[in-house]
């Protein structure tokens, strides 16, 4: 990607999420604590399409194919954003703000060809900044993109966050994502009440967060914030109140705790294959899985009498495409046998005080014995630990958890 | 418009109306049509928004603002035809039909400026032929197009008819028209049961019926038609009944009826200005109207001792609207006065017979008289006679004209 803000003042790029545009009245509140910013700068803002819209849209394809055509339902899921862009933009223009709504097409958001899981190549900075001359708000459908062939594609799920931090990426700007959940909390405020929200959390931190399943922000988008040094921002579209930075590092003056939060994920299912009879084969399961975009985790491997046994975690959704692509690698093989088990769940504790903190480990799991909780597949980073409880456990494990690092 | 058909076979253009395609159900049966069709040659088949989609992404914009932003609320319409295009093409290629959905964006449809009311310049013809090379059906959105600027436009409540006629217009082929009526009545068979489906139709004739309010065919489709001698076939989505042909000269084996359809219009208001000083408002009044987008018909002008009086007729819906533009011419006038009046219907007889056969008018007119039915204002064309009866007489008129002319 080129840089090259060409704009008086710096803009700021903002993200609605589907929750935050679900209703005309919902569009028009957001379109007012928008136009209070625009006294003070220029405003790109991405939005999702209204609150269930892409579900329905989905479900409508569904009702015509079991397998919709990948092109095609990318072009019917762009329409959702499509909507809620035009209608928000309509409701600023009625607000007297000087405002254009842009799909991708219109703002030439190139995207790999993907479909349904496309990843944005590039996009047309010379559209905006040649609209910001003479508006005060470019509305950017989020979610979508355009191939180099002109097919239109859909980023995957949570997608808008990566559009707009696209664009901030370019602009030099921050990015501020707007929710239904005021911030990022140490652990989910429905299973430990006394969660805290945090002020600050690192990108890696988030990344962590984000792919263990808190649903604030989509992790490809931090990714990429933290590859272009964007500023995050996330709060809540439906109060005023404090939100939360994600930044490479945290204040100075902030005392850093050791653990920053902790996860639950009880969508993940165990898949265990027994008898692998060799490396190679071993090899060719990670390879198909990978091609077949199914991520995999909490990795175990052992040595048998009859060969490898393998288990590994995936969402729930993936199982029985999972099921799909080891038949077809074992095809040839004889012996194998594979389960699925969908009565874990998987405790996460994530924080960059960790590197320099010893012992969280040990605390981590003696105070999981102590309550009873059996545990198994452990894995770490050096900023987090996982592992594998059993799923009726699970909220009880994560208050342990909090309570003992005082989330 | 440049002609290139560069294809083995010759294409046909389909054209399908949104209750054609208002569920999934529906989709899956069109598709199925198609498909049957495609064994014999390629399709270009265009598509309305599914049901009431528009009236509902209309009625969202308007829970918004009471005056929605022109150019958002095309780019928010725009979505209805994209969503039922990708549904169609998701059926098609379910049922193993190498199909592809384009929308303005990709097969280049460009037009005015007049957001709502935009006319075709344009599209990108190679788009298609180069689409046709790998696919067997083309499904495009109606309705749509973008201007030179890049921004989407829609063509009008109709449009799609228009899009369709385009099309086939530069593929040099024949034009087909699904709607849920399968055909072109003699007159409307809700108020005359015993109203009988013509085989053919002349464009003339059509222009005159789709103009008077007769559903089946927008009259910008009809003119484009005969501009570019499209010849055209309207039928029912719903059975394999034979639909009605519209061209140019009806067939010589034919026998000519003088009187080919009878139409009664009951959504125009008839509005009459009084005391109009001179002929140069008059003149401005129209140029006004014009301007405005509204179309006029039925006028009659008559000189008082104060001025001129005018009255004629429009739409409705165009009331408010043009009331604001009188105001806006005469505002330094005084003494004006103007009414609007909605107790009136428009009786129309229609045919090209009445080019050769004298004495139609004469029937017209005493046959009304004989029933008792008083009328005014009258206007002919060489096709056509039209008057303003009460409103409360309207069916009986069409049943009475129906029976005297044998339709």
């Amino acid at each position: 990607m080129v840089f090259s803000p060409d704009i008086s003042s710096t803009p700021i790029v903002q993200k609605y999420g589907g929750s935050s545009v679900a209703t005309p009245e919902r569009i028009k509140a957001v379109a007012e604590r928008i136009a209070k910013r625009t006294k003070k700068a220029k405003l790109a803002v991405v939005v999702s399409a209204m609150g269930k819209t892409t579900d329905e849209l989905i479900a409508l394809a569904y009702r015509i194919s079991e397998e919709p055509h990948p092109r095609e339902m990318d072009m019917l899921l762009g329409t959702g954003e499509q909507i809620s862009a035009a209608l928000l933009a309509i409701a600023l223009n009625d607000l007297g703000v000087r405002t254009k709504s842009v799909n991708a097409f219109q703002l030439r958001i190139t995207t790999t060809q993907d479909h349904s899981n496309a990843r944005i190549l590039d996009f047309d900075l010379d559209v905006l900044l040649k609209t910001f001359k003479n508006h005060d708000v470019v509305v950017i459908t989020g979610f979508q993109g355009v191939t180099l062939e002109g097919d239109l594609t859909t980023l995957g799920r949570g997608g808008s966050d990566t559009s707009a931090v696209a664009v901030a990426a370019k602009l030099q700007c921050r990015c501020e994502i707007y929710s239904d959940v005021p911030g990022v909390f140490t652990c989910d405020p429905r299973v430990y009440p006394k969660a805290r929200k945090l002020d600050y959390v690192t990108y890696d931190e988030m990344l962590e967060l984000a792919s263990l399943g808190a649903k604030v922000l989509h992790s490809r988008a931090v990714e990429l914030a933290k590859k272009y040094g964007v500023k995050l921002y996330c709060a809540s579209s439906f109060t005023e109140e404090r939100g939360t930075y994600v930044v490479e590092k945290l204040p100075e003056w902030l005392e850093q705790p050791v653990v920053t939060g902790a996860t639950i994920d009880t969508k993940q299912v165990e898949a265990t294959i027994m008898n692998i009879p060799n490396r190679r084969l071993l090899t060719d399961i990670f390879e198909a899985v990978a091609r077949a975009n199914l991520n995999v985790d909490m990795i175990s491997i052992v040595e048998g009498d009859r060969g490898f046994h393998l288990s590994f975690t995936v969402v729930e959704d993936a199982a029985r495409h999972l099921r799909l692509v080891v038949e077809s690698v074992l095809k040839d093989t004889e012996g194998w046998e594979m389960y699925l088990d969908d009565s874990v769940a998987k405790l996460s504790v994530v924080g960059v005080g960790m590197r320099s903190s010893a012992g969280v480990a040990s605390r981590f799991f003696s105070i999981l014995a102590k309550k009873g909780i059996p545990f198994k597949t452990v894995t770490t980073s050096e900023i987090k630990i996982s592992c594998l409880i059993p799923r009726e456990d699970a909220q009880r494990a994560l208050q342990t958890i909090a309570e003992e690092f005082k989330l």
